[in-house]
């Protein structure tokens, strides 16, 4: 049994620590032993998460140097709980009286004040998206674990700014531009939204999509283990996220049974409208996922709020500004990916270690035309 | 610790049986004592889900008598596990052979047998929606509690058919016809459509949406027992749900940050774009959420598929028909709602008990406009 | 997570039912497919821990017919959730009405009465050891995994009745007696000992012991999941256990370092003071565990009490009367080393499947000549 | 769910860290806000536990100061996980070369190589009786709440050491001694006993005693989650712990039901042989727990073992030399027995927050004159 700070029941990570506070860490508990780790593999993905990659994100700038405390030995992993720590250097002491006293629109404050009765506003203390810096650096070793055993790759991408969706879908441009977007024709107009978005101090909603490749079939717990279930909560667990969809997600309502139940042959899928998962298994498809994240509302419009005396108050936050927030997300959400199918993995082969399947795994569909 | 097939923390449901097996049943472990709970406060909701109440709905028929087998005394909740039990009576003892030498596309079949290596083909095993009997059982307790304890009440309803959207929403219509349709003005429409698909033995998508009313400020957990990502995988975990959005869902992708901030004054909030959630915590507004659900694929269409030898074959799915399986997941996914509530607001007391918030909880905006 | 009702984190056992309730009934999850299970499977061990065997035990007869409701297919285990259940055909309706206003001295009435403000008087309602056949009914499944895919075979007897410990140990002859007791020749003496405490009308405590050979080496979990640890936990939650000790227990403050140290050869180990289990992982050697129980509170002798008032009266428990109930506990005992050993071995695989270890296991000393 | 570092359900404590690895830690994950915690208030507990504290332990002398990583903001607890950290500063890098050639007689050594396939040699790495240091951590908040919400008292001395058994019990005087002994007047004779076994350079074993007072009544939930399988699972998780008794433990076997039985009268129990627990639940009455730890295998007189070639060799081992390790238990017994209660509390509001027992409480029998 754990604490709602715990994700995962056979790979366990645990996240503490607060945005402003001194530290922030994690614990990984069932890690499977043997696994090559050094601090510098986690640099990769921090920095692809981090502030300040590109004029469209906030200017926050940390090391993020992540500190091996426990767990590895002479490189390995050792079976013992896997302790990581990130210094906070960038957590400034400075008063945040003003911010103390009143709740900003659309954040936690209220709930965190209600919940708790008491108030930390260091940088947005625990609900900041600070936290997830350990989600992406847990599921380092995840995915690491993953690729050798499995041969799994993820990739996510931007598949939705404001208004604007991709027209083409082209894998290998993602990672070359700073918006995660699959269709470069589509940058300039998208940056000049962005830099208009920036001056107008306003901020707008993003959707991500997550593919993971070579995922075998079986893994998945039925009935509330599923594995689109676990990545329902993973996902919908982000700071901002506001819908998840598995494969076509909520396009489904206006489809036929026909058209969406994804025919087989013996050559293979022919189609991959359930995103890879059949009654919470998955099918040996590529598993396909999408997360709709809000814009943030730390912009610089003011809004209308109320103060500790329930008195009326108009407020602006000040300090960084990020247009768009989900473009952060996507190492974000490559990591709860990860960490759901490495939780299924160890759970899978506890359960049904001995199961030999005769019938063999089909070719899955490549990645749909459709975005 | 648990099983994948127990949902809840501190209220927690363990569900068991197959369809056409000898008898579904839950376990209710950590229900508060004293509970007023009689067998026939179970039939309601029992109702509103079973197959056969209307002509768009398939032809199952069962009694669905629950048994109480345990946790109850004197028509009370003693604290000890409540055991629910349904015997199947339509349970027919026929020969599933040809079923189980296949896979039908679009069902979990394939999955089941990659992962087990076993092929449970009983009316689809515990793959099929007869679980979700147990769920909807378990949260008549669950309803009774939040309505006693915290006046909560939860109305789910469909607000898509297709490619329909109600127009207008009028909530006191939605139990008074077949299809949950909160727009009456459109059911001959609506009814000529569903006659029409059920003719052409196809089937089509629908999107849930529900609501729950008068939830405290203060539920749910960050990080990983966030109320919504716990809703996102209660939903999720309904079979044939491919998307869970919270408040405004997929469509913040465009909003701005100064429209999707609920802004609040001294008289309450101003907007419910967040579905009653904030950093993962009530807020004391209503409480919104949507499930899109894709169209069965247990349709008359036949399709194309494999056998377990890998061999190409074309599969009809005899039988029952459902044109749109969604219209029965709407006491499912309010079931689902009350289970999360319920699970929260037992883990709230254990935690923040000695909590006493100063500001006074602010009043909801009443439900959107916008559909 | 999961309610205080399951046992188990992968192999999840969730039981029910009170004594004199319509049923009790258990919920097996997590269960490896493919197990061969037969209703008449359950027969050898629920007679063994019936009550009625002869006359040192009371006299509540019942058929203990286990139904299978679901998770078998076939014969075979398919991976879902496996209920058992039975029937309680002894439960006569009956006026519990003295029981119920007054707390029977050294029954759990009294702490039951506090914690859920409601009382069920039938029979000790959820706190009788009537529980514990769903124990053993699961164990029936779990002992079967563990002989077929690990030769592994758990025995549990009597060590201690009263003032008498056997002075020899003769495995073969404890399932010949009524009294799990491994030394024949002491049998007339401690025959004779039980009818005079019948006759006295009053109990005596017992200590069991229980082996289990060809445990591989790895299994167990540190720090809180070790394996000694949960068989601790395992024993002491049954019904009069209060003591729980493992390989030469409570006997080690009394032992020198180098006399308690378990030294190796390469002809494998020169002892087993440390009952097979080292820093929480079974090391190989045969587990050795050991628990106390008290003399049943259950007796014909008055004693005095209160009654809801808090006035006090004179209590006798009438009905069934058990002289030393530990005699009953052999088969619970060994149902509960065999819950732990089946959760283990599905756990270590989760973690630990890759792991090849290079060095030989060795051998296990015989079971030890001191008792 | 939680991984097998994480200690409790509802207040959940991850320890990490090897004995000379950087660092030792812990997140405690659902403590109730509001909680007044400094770094100073650790200190006593950790100096009671410290090695060092006289010369019947070893040497160890580390500064173990505790660094607040989170969690905690203007000296209360705000619901958010508390990080805790202390620095390895004695934690010398030197060559373990010839330690991790061979296997340690009754060390873990063995177990772990066989689990994990890795042998982490750091001073004993996880399974040092090091990682207890963050028991006694996390478990200062606990009695704090305890005792600040229910009065509830912890006390902890030594009960045996080897042969020798207290003749009286001075609870005044346990903390006046370097061996928590409550007999003052056998103090010489003991520590010429100590002295002796130092120069042997042999062990011995101790026996640990615990009572908590002023526990309410109720605690503890029935079937898995009884407050003395909890009890019992928590103390033999301690490093050398090989039995757990409650009350009167392995006694009972030679007591009679009319004797063990404690009756009831209007003015308290008569007798506490039950030690404070019912059927699994808290009687109100003071709850009484025993340890029994075996000498540690850490001596000076040579001891047969094997390498990792599987040959025959001759260990002896080096430096710091424990001649009765449970003396350093006692603060560590006291720990888990505060966990236990915290998180027993937590889960008896969650579910039972609504309960109104109508009878009142007894007093609890003063603690027992035996011993």
């Amino acid at each position: 049994m754990s604490g709602a700070n715990t994700f995962g029941r056979s790979f366990c990570v645990t996240t503490f620590g607060e945005s402003h506070g001194p530290a922030i860490g994690c614990v990984i508990d069932g890690c499977p032993p043997g696994i090559v780790i050094a601090p510098e593999d986690f640099r990769a993905d921090l920095d692809r998460r981090a502030t300040g990659r590109s004029r469209f994100t906030s200017q926050r700038r940390e090391a993020d140097e992540v500190e091996i405390l426990s767990g590895v030995y002479q490189g390995r992993s050792t079976g013992t709980p896997i302790a990581l720590l990130i210094r906070n250097t960038d957590a400034r002491s400075k008063d945040y009286g003003a911010i103390t006293e009143s709740f900003r629109p659309g954040h936690a404050d209220y709930t965190y004040w209600h919940k708790y009765g008491i108030r930390d506003p260091r940088g947005g203390g625990r609900s900041s998206a600070r936290e997830t810096t350990m989600r992406v650096a847990a599921a380092v070793i995840a995915k690491r674990y993953l690729a050798e055993h499995h041969q799994i790759r993820i990739q996510a991408w931007l598949s939705g700014i404001g208004p604007f969706r991709p027209q083409r879908f082209e894998p290998e441009s993602i990672e070359d531009n700073p918006l995660f977007w699959p269709d470069p024709q589509q940058l300039p107009e998208l940056e000049a939204f962005m830099d208009g978005l920036r001056k107008s101090g306003d901020s707008v909603g993003a959707r991500l999509s997550v593919m993971a490749e070579n995922v075998p079939v079986g893994l998945g717990e039925p009935i509330y283990g599923k594995l689109d279930s676990d990545i329902a909560m993973a996902l919908m667990s982000i700071n901002a996220v506001k819908a998840v969809e598995i494969g076509d997600g909520v396009e489904v309502c206006e489809q036929r049974g026909s058209e969406h139940r994804d025919e087989l042959t013996a050559a293979g899928f022919l189609s991959n409208h359930a995103g890879g998962i059949l009654g919470g298994i998955s099918s040996g498809q590529t598993i396909i996922a999408h997360a709709t994240i809000k814009p943030t509302s730390s912009i610089l419009v003011p809004g209308r709020s109320v103060n500790l005396a329930g008195e009326a108050v108009e407020l602006v936050t000040r300090g960084r500004h990020d247009p768009c927030v989900g473009i952060r997300a996507v190492p974000i959400i490559e990591a709860m990916i990860a960490l759901v199918l490495m939780d299924h993995v160890l759970r899978h082969r506890a359960q049904c270690g001995d199961v030999l399947a005769q019938t063999p795994r089909l070719p899955s569909v490549t990645l749909p035309p459709e975005l």
